[in-house]
């Protein structure tokens, strides 16, 4: 069933080569996006019937094209030929007449693409939230933040409608998101993929970047995508080699427990400690170092004067047209303004003394690794303060490109609370081989999430009544270490009653041929607590399967045909809250 | 004698072997110092007695260190233990604590500190003329400018008071100079010698660089102070390897002779290629390449927002006291003003490209081969343009910082009218040896200067009436091709008669016992040109040896004893000029 297939190189490459063809796959691809009926992903969508052309066009075969009918979106900062290039800044869009370097590279080794991805404005900015395009939801948790700045591209691929996409990565942007959405993030050594058709954000520290599923699914469109391109003067001659065998006794540094920065969150602290012991349990050395020096560049992120190169890039636009930029992006970038030349130079000249100290720290390591994030930010978090937030999830990336160092973020075991674990692993420019082997090695485990698919830890589960958010038996979720996905409706195809009895009042929701699509919330419950969760559910409510609005299907409760009877019919509003909400109108007066 | 041991290290090293103590050397050292009679060359000589302390507790010697007895003197930007550091800005002056700590190295190795080198101020400059301290005079000619920044450096090794000196170098200051004196400038790769405990320039653009009359002394000065300093963050692992014999076959880049630029010289047209000639004599594969592209990077220099490290150094200073600076050098560095941190990384980006051009014509060459200036310029040229001379000085150095390449510069046959020849040697970082190895091609010949006296084929003549500048038979030197050195004054041992007949009028000068001192001129005659010369020489005039009041001795003009019959001794007026301008007081009325 092609609705069930993994979109991983090796299920597409298997699927083809038994009958399924691109044509398939490219209708999936569009059926999954309409049933993600998240507008905020793309900005722009390519034509179906376009796609279809070129994939029934397609020359070679799986065996001959490493990328052969693998479907993939990119960044809106990245150039398509023939498509608009917006930076998510529309007063800055423009046409593009061909693809970027690396697009082109893509495309020729048979990858599909499917369209242009929402980001943070300008690639400014590690939560997915500042963008005039809406924010794309969070894969594995609506009220999380997407991560940003290359948000819409690790959702796509988090939810499975994309084999993998490009991001770019100048701070994190190409690691945050992958933490937040449980999926690769693969960030190239600087220079190594060209930034030729590339909206710069800080030309002297960007980089395209890379999500997948899998680490292997990353590497595969990395190693077709690196090439030196004589015109890209940052371009550098670099060999992406393969991930291979661990060696033995690499020594790895991790900050120290006296320097390592969670703001609070516990469950982090944890998670980052099972990833360690899995590597020491592979064999690797660890060594806990004091990892100010490394905060410290961090820090020049936004203290050093790099900001000027965003300035750079829209200073034009920015003076001719003050409101063409966000509040929150302008207010970042037009910092730059207050920075004079020799502002910039002494930075550099900080940042020089800072990687000194922190390459004497490299010397004696083969690799570092760090909690891809610190912790997690919800929408609301942001909402309360743009910018805190977003400084804090750059804690373990933003000194990787200062440094000149590669890094690849790793989905580990989720978290006790079912929220996703991540690792990076950075290594010298040019390592990028031997980071996505230690890699690797947290993809040995079954037990492991592989890329988009909700963590198997966690059961997804549909409520559409006193369970749901703020409601009385919520509680029932939220203490099992439950967490919000997302909010959905039902296929048409269910009656909704107000049961008697209570409190609390309980809905029932009763599959007919021929009903209405009800509101539904759906969660995520640790698979530890489901057996406890479910003793609390009495009759006549049951768990059953429910079909969505997509078509897709989720557990959830239902009732049972008996216990509707002396039950009000509230099909008719649609959901429970509204029937809560007319219960409160009525009790008013 | 020691009065004419040349202080390089072997003739230095074979006199220690063979009696001459340390303590003669510093005597002999503060005697040409004295005798050089020029204010101009140091901001601080070093008390003579504190040497001859340093000297005579000296450890070891020459076998065991390599720098043992040599005397040297430093640019006043690199600081000297319990000496003032001026950067030639009294109001920046400070004390400094402790040797720089190339300066330490080369102690350490026997070398002997004389005192502290005057500078274009804040080493801004290729001319040598911008100093509160004065104007050193260039050590072949005095008409010429001593070129800068590190004027007083490179003077000092070439009237041979010092066996090394250090400048530093930018845009060139290691280099011009050497051309313009007729020594080896040694400009290291960035990163090789420490900055720490020198005064910045562009830090991003800054070394160390070393003076002297060879190759070989330049390179064993280069080798003891080169060495890895964790203190300096622009501090490189180089090594510094040493100069042997030159490879076969080795692919010299040249510019194109469509590209090259003497600003109308021919005779430093030629000279540059009887340099090509030579190498190519010795082997070398000459290939002429379109110099646009260096061109295009020397002029990121100025156009670009280096100047803006230049003020990151004086900022304070300069806008606490704006007069702390002369005005050429203010206006210069305070530029930086007007520079925002886009306009220096808009500057970066520039030379990346740029640099990615150059690098493709590089990546075919082992080495180029440049003149290392293209013309000469007179301090009379810098008084009607302060600027423009030292744009075009910097012509074929500018380039070389900002590409990272190492360079040094080396005399090569005088040009025709006697003025010193010199060509760069340019080669990737790391391969100081084999640039130095290709300038020992320079001084393989016997008929090749070795560094601070004046070339053999010229002749040294003093001349004391109507030869000399302005007079009427000045044009008997001039149109010979002769050259202005020096003005100077016998020992008090002459008489000067003003000689029966003419026009022109001449005067005889003739050597007493005890007379008086007698203003003369000293020019460098080409020795082809001498025999013509002297042929013109009438009775009673003669060429013999003139003592001069330093006790050195020339060759000059004299008059026979019998031809002073009948003419008028004006020995009272000390020269020919005060004699024609009394006779011009008296013609007046």
């Amino acid at each position: 069933m092609i609705e069930t297939l993994p979109f991983t190189r090796a299920a597409l490459h298997a699927a083809y080569r038994e009958g399924v063809t691109p044509a398939d796959v490219v209708a999936e691809t569009y059926r999954r996006i309409a049933a993600a009926d998240d507008p905020a992903i793309f900005i722009c969508l390519r034509d179906i019937a376009e796609v279809q052309a070129e994939a029934a066009a397609l020359p070679g075969d799986p065996a001959t094209h490493p990328l052969w009918g693998l479907p993939f979106v990119v960044k809106d900062n990245i150039d398509v030929g023939g498509m608009t290039t917006t930076a998510a800044c529309p007063a800055y869009a423009y046409e593009a007449e061909r693809d970027a370097f690396v697009v082109a590279r893509l495309r020729v080794a048979g990858a599909l693409l499917i369209g242009k991805t929402n980001l943070d404005q300008f690639a400014t900015g590690l939560v997915g939230v500042r963008s005039p395009y809406g924010v794309p939801r969070n894969a594995l948790d609506p009220e999380i933040v997407p991560g940003g700045s290359s948000s819409g591209s690790a959702v796509a691929v988090g939810l499975g409608l994309a084999a993998f996409s490009l991001g770019t990565d100048t701070a994190g942007s190409g690691r945050v998101p992958a933490a937040l959405n449980g999926i690769v993030g693969l960030k190239p050594s600087l220079g190594a993929l060209s930034a030729t058709g590339v909206v710069p954000a800080c030309r002297t520290l960007d980089t395209i970047s890379v999500f997948a599923a899998s680490v292997a699914d990353a590497y595969a469109a990395y190693d077709i995508a690196c090439a030196y391109d004589p015109a890209d003067a940052f371009s550098r001659e670099i060999v992406a080699g393969a991930p291979g065998p661990v060696p033995a006794g690499l020594r790895i540094g991790v900050p120290s427990r006296e320097t390592r920065k969670f703001f609070g969150d516990e469950a982090q602290a944890a998670m980052f400690e099972a990833a360690l012991a899995r590597l020491a349990g592979q064999g690797a050395v660890i060594r806990e170092i004091d990892f100010t020096p490394f905060y410290d560049v961090a820090e020049m992120l936004y203290e050093g004067a790099w900001v000027a190169e965003r300035y750079a890039v829209v200073e034009a636009l920015m003076e001719a047209d003050p409101e063409a930029l966000l509040p929150t992006t302008a207010g970042i970038i037009g910092a730059a303004r207050r920075l004079s030349a020799a502002d910039a130079f002494r930075g550099m000249y900080r940042l020089k003394d800072l990687a000194r100290t922190a390459g004497a720290a490299l010397g004696a390591l083969d690799l570092l690794c760090v909690p891809s994030i610190p912790t997690f930010y919800t929408r609301a978090d942001l909402e309360a303060d743009p910018v805190t937030p977003n400084s804090n999830l750059g804690t373990y990336t933003n000194f990787v490109n200062l440094l000149d160092l590669c890094a690849i973020a790793v989905p580990t075991e989720p978290r006790a609370d079912g929220r996703p674990g991540s690792v990076t692993l950075i290594a010298p420019s040019g390592q990028d081989a031997l980071a996505a082997s230690v890699a690797q090695l947290f993809e040995a485990a079954p037990a492991l999430p592989l890329g988009p698919r909700p963590a198997p830890e966690t059961f997804r589960i549909a409520v559409c009544g006193a369970h749901m958010r703020g409601l009385p038996l919520n509680h029932e979720l939220t203490s099992r270490g439950a967490r919000f996905l997302q909010t959905a409706r039902t296929a048409p195809q269910y009656r909704l009653y107000a049961l008697a009895g209570g409190p609390p009042a309980r809905p029932g929701l009763l599959r007919i041929e021929k009903g209405a699509a009800i509101d539904l919330e759906i969660w995520a419950l640790p698979e530890t607590a489901l057996g406890g969760f479910l003793a609390g559910v009495p009759a006549p409510l049951t768990i059953g399967t429910i079909t969505l609005e997509n078509g897709a299907e989720v557990h959830g409760f239902l009732v049972e045909a008996a216990g509707v009877q002396g039950a009000e019919d509230i099909t008719h509003l649609g959901g429970w809250r509204r029937f809560l909400e007319g219960r409160a109108g009525v009790a008013a007066p």
